[in-house]
């Protein structure tokens, strides 16, 4: 479609949702019960995860808690029994796979299959920029998305849904980290971005390549629903024309983005969707990222 | 701001950035000289890493090529020099930190300082769901991510910029691998999601919560440009809010999407920022995020 109407439809649709977002105000809410509901908080022994363990807790739900920290755990696992829930506690290291895996085992085995599960662990490592290390960057990747993975993976609810169904040589399961490892990629391009704009760095460029599927021989017969498959030249112009010009941003090809914002506000609310629209369009993409840096300036 | 002033906001600078680029349309674009820089390719041995060697050859670049692929990276090092560029060509697994590290250590010492850096090499496992096993899910990671980060923090740009520059107990080079293991959190909540939704797997739902910084005495002192520090039960109200009425993103505060948006397209053009906004969401905050699935019907 040409890009000027797809512009005109994006803000037609833009007001549509804001409309409609303005009349569900005055529409009640519905909320769901939750009694009785097995519920796995994960990083239940601190902050949030601990006061949404109170929260379930109220709510009549059976508790299963994990943490890393033993005191921590067992103050939330006896907080919540005063409320009238029953509980049980583990103690488990979500940057390790094993652990994950044999807790979830466990629970499985002995309580049962959990029906709302609480990806709440993560970590942040609050030091200075010299004393960071190689292994906090990797605890962090470990527990804020690969103990998602892993979680999920085993016990849960993928063996139930999605593991036994959808296995007719279709790429999906893959997907699922790919996708979620190239969305990290372009976050640490924005996040060094904006980095190093805020340290003044002006003389370094960055430019992060977002095309479509590209025929490179990877994957057999690729196929996509957002139009044709790129060949490597075309895809490699566009990059070089943005390194060569300084874009911070490469979509190939380049009216797919406003293509794809009118598509997702057509279909979705707007607090819901449209807002995350570029998460989508690499949710939805085969998606090669490409982070590149300049040195123009040595200061 | 009033959430209709800012969406009246959002709606004039949306237009005036198209304008913009319309304008921009017919205004000559600079490129670049590459000669004469020294350009690193990570995955060169194939594809668009391949493909873009060759583009730095014929602009008389000085190439270093790294893969994983002995016959692959030295094929494409033979038609570089055909072309006319001097290049070295190293076998690098960039699913390997060490590797990494030595060979980084190799160029900076034997060849210099990296100018252009691509780090094109990117993994997929292409195969069906019960034959991805958890080491290919990981290799993504590293090499999709992960490697970013080691590439970078090693020879190239940090050193020489931020390293030493910004180190003032500031939390920043922790951010930069936090922020991009938070966007992998969120890239994998929206991909589970519209898989579910794609499967037709209606009765499992899933929250994302995004709040703003929540003062959970993991950083002392935290603060953030993006208004009040949160407390815990604010945050946890939100999110009940939403597992409860089954909202796929929970924004706190909640009118911060539109605002965030706002300001996005007020200081950037439209092809570049505003499209990322979420990402540029994630990049600008300390970000909190948790997925969340409910069985409600097991079929």
């Amino acid at each position: 479609m040409n890009p000027f109407l797809e512009l005109l439809l994006f803000l037609a649709t833009l007001i549509y949702s804001y409309l409609e977002a303005f009349v569900k105000l005055f529409v009640p809410v519905k909320r769901k019960s939750v009694s009785g509901e097995l519920v796995l908080i994960t990083g239940a022994g601190h902050g949030v995860g601990r006061a949404t363990a109170f929260e379930f807790a109220k709510r009549h739900s059976r508790l299963v808690l994990w943490d890393i920290n033993k005191h921590g755990v067992e103050d939330t696992a006896a907080e919540c029994e005063r409320l009238g829930a029953t509980v049980q506690a583990f103690v488990v290291d979500c940057s390790k796979r094993e652990e994950i895996y044999s807790a979830a085992e466990k629970v499985k085995k002995e309580i049962g299959d959990i029906s709302i599960l609480v990806n709440n662990a993560g970590v942040i490592t609050a030091a200075d920029l010299l004393s960071t290390q190689d292994h906090q960057v990797e605890r962090m990747f470990e527990v804020n998305i690969l103990a998602h993975i892993w979680v999920r993976a085993t016990t849960i609810f993928i063996p139930l849904f999605v593991w036994e169904r959808c296995c007719g040589g279709m790429l999906r399961p893959a997907l699922l980290s790919y996708r979620s490892s190239k969305f990290a990629a372009v976050g640490f391009h924005k996040a060094l971005t904006e980095e190093l704009s805020t340290l003044g760095k002006d003389g370094v460029k960055t430019t992060c390549l977002c095309p479509v599927f590209i025929n490179t021989g990877f994957v057999k017969n690729p196929s996509t629903r957002l139009g044709k498959i790129l060949e490597v030249e075309e895809v490699v112009e566009a990059l070089m024309e943005g390194i060569l010009t300084n874009q911070k941003m490469v979509f190939v090809p380049s009216h797919l983005s406003i293509a794809l914002l009118s598509e997702m506000v057509r279909k979705k609310h707007i607090n819901d969707e449209v807002l995350c629209y570029e998460e989508q369009h690499f949710a939805l993409m085969v998606v090669k990222d490409m982070v590149w840096q300049h040195r123009e300036t040595l200061e």
